[in-house]
């Protein structure tokens, strides 16, 4: 006979999920209620709300796809591409691959822009990319690629597809609730994010928002989208309808309870207050690194605060490293993906792990570990470096 | 600012979701671990397993889709439907005109079974669609229909599509726990269920089992399938991969949680009794309804005993009685669908919602309900009624 599951008391400090809070697990864990009950709809058009606040848009169009953030993105790319449309696609990690895959299942065609891993999307790169492509429909990109830790800049990524007046679809999955992010003000016309980041939700919801623009060219389809569950115009008739809700799918009610409770965290704190925190908790956690000697993937003026690729001390074995503090500390840190595998690790302070406390346990627990594993490392330095940020 | 969100406690005696026991909801809410955590992976493996004696199944693909049941049909049609193939599909509900919709969104031919709402899927015009119709690849249909509660004769129709050397699909959604299911014993190629009826889990995952035959027709596609999320080529190293798993999503770490535990609590009641107790509550609810002059849409012979459909007393405005019952009551009944609305309500009782305690609250809040709206019912003998099948 299985028994029940008791997970360990674990830290997450990797590339997500991260450390949910008290309140969004005991919102996750409220009875569950009908799906069409009123007050679930009262409770869906808060979401909604909260979710403009956080994208920063007015877009009715706003609301929770009702599975991860993968089905976030595919959301995006179904509704968008048909058959034979052009889309300039961005790759400067694994995630822009992810993209490229969505744009050809869907009969796309995709023009890729490549910049190395570790560094942002080059911007001349995609002016180049436009320059030498008619009717290019779609230009798609990551906002923060999880698998480097690397902050592109939407902003003028988006007045570029604005120019060449081609939409946009915006991978905002890691960036959401760390770092800044005005969907409305710069244009981003199709955006998808995730909860288990910055949302510091359990993962299994993917925010999205659509444009005015966009809608419109969802409603003049050639082709019936090739998704039932992910059809948008099917969708919105559940999200959008008010009242007059649209039976769609059955929404997954206790999932939705603690992604509202997380919003309305997020609205307390202040959506500035917590991109103003990744930073800060950050730099108290760059300074210990850097101190014990280990340097950073990513230059600084476009590293994510909120996703620290930093490099393994030389002669290392990587994994073993993650085991031991795993085991001996309860604490989570990502491995590097793809050809960073066994060079980087990645550090997440992501939302409610975004704090002192981890900083500090993450400084000591990482020392102490390589310290007995015989690492060339700076000793004793580390958390002083740390505390020094947080006492200046 | 927006509060934070406390559901009022209902009894859910819908079409789904059910009531959720309190160890599921407190499963639900134990800490996050990543889902690359080796223990979370442990939890995998015991759900896999649990899954499978839940279906009667040994294979291996059987594993639980991070996305309600809409996305568990999808997955079923995407990734065994081609361009060109033809599919039977029998539609005696809803849930058939959604895999009418995905078969021809995917590029197939739907030739369609038609029969009347309430009544099950007729074998002999499947027979006789096999006979009209060459090279059919597939036949699809719906075990239990949420939509009217109707049970269908599904080893029958595999036969049918065995002998005819088609695969099949079905729809376990509201069968799963809840009615004799066998999808070994009668060959059932591709199925997929929801947590929300009869396992009495919150929405948002959809569990799936592939036979050997349906793994090698999605290995052998010409076309690389239309979804990247629901890829089960790719799904399966993730779910499949054992130790080696290969990174697709990030599961929906709480949800399978509480999955895992309603698993659990599966196997100490026991398949067999769980179905016996669906029959055994029905039989008393349905005393209780007759004796109170309420009649059933469907023949007892076809009668799902976790939906039950019955029509509403003529003259009286079911809308309001629905409000009614949850305003006053706490209480949630389903309304019809389709062709069905404002003629029937849906009773379930599903899973934990199955039980003395729910069957004596329906029917006294509706006979006290009715009775203040003046509608022609027979009085004060429905308790009676249902509590002589308890003490039989």
């Amino acid at each position: 006979m299985t028994k029940s599951f008791y997970p360990p008391l674990r830290t997450l400090m990797g590339p997500g999920p991260s450390d949910v809070s008290p309140r969004v697990l005991a919102a996750l864990s409220r009875p569950t209620i009908g799906h069409l009950d009123p007050e679930f709809i009262r409770m869906m058009d808060e979401v909604k709300e909260m979710l403009q606040y956080a994208f920063k848009t007015s877009s009715p169009l706003t609301m929770p796809i009702s599975a991860p953030g993968s089905a976030g993105m595919e959301a995006c790319f179904v509704n968008l591409v048909e058959p034979g449309d052009k889309v300039i696609v961005c790759q400067n990690g694994v995630f822009g691959g992810r993209m490229k895959e969505n744009v050809e299942r869907f009969g796309g065609i995709a023009i890729m822009v490549e910049d190395e891993w570790g560094t942002p999307v080059d911007p001349a790169k995609v002016e180049a990319a436009f320059a030498a492509n008619s009717d290019v429909k779609l230009l798609a990109f990551v906002h923060a690629e999880t698998s480097t830790g690397v902050l592109s800049d939407a902003k003028s990524l988006c007045q570029i597809a604005q120019n060449n007046g081609a939409l946009t679809i915006v991978d905002t999955v890691t960036s959401l609730g760390g770092s800044e992010l005005d969907v409305e003000g710069w244009g981003i016309d199709a955006v998808y994010s995730g909860t288990q980041k910055c949302l510091s939700c359990p993962p299994g919801i993917s925010p999205v928002s659509f444009s005015q623009r966009a809608v419109e060219v969802i409603e003049q389809r050639e082709s019936k989208t090739p998704s039932w569950f992910l059809d948008q115009k099917l969708v919105m008739g559940y999200w959008g309808g008010g009242a007059k809700r649209a039976y769609h799918h059955t929404a997954p009610v206790n999932s939705l309870y603690a992604f509202h409770e997380s919003l309305v965290m997020l609205e307390e704190e202040g959506l500035e207050n917590a991109w103003a925190r990744h930073q800060f908790h950050h730099s108290a956690l760059r300074a210990g690194l850097e101190a014990m000697g280990i340097g950073f993937l990513v230059e600084e003026a476009y590293r994510l605060p909120q996703l620290n690729s930093v490099f393994v001390p030389e002669g290392v074995d990587e994994a073993e490293v993650r085991s031991k503090l795993l085991a001996n500390y309860n604490l989570e840190i990502g491995a590097g993906l793809g050809a960073l595998a066994g060079k980087v690790w990645r550090i997440g302070l992501m939302g409610s792990a975004c704090n002192k406390q981890n900083v500090l346990l993450c400084l000591s627990a990482l020392e102490n570990t390589l310290s007995a594993m015989g690492a060339n490392i700076t000793k004793d330095r580390a958390i002083a470096a740390a505390e020094a940020v947080y006492s200046s």
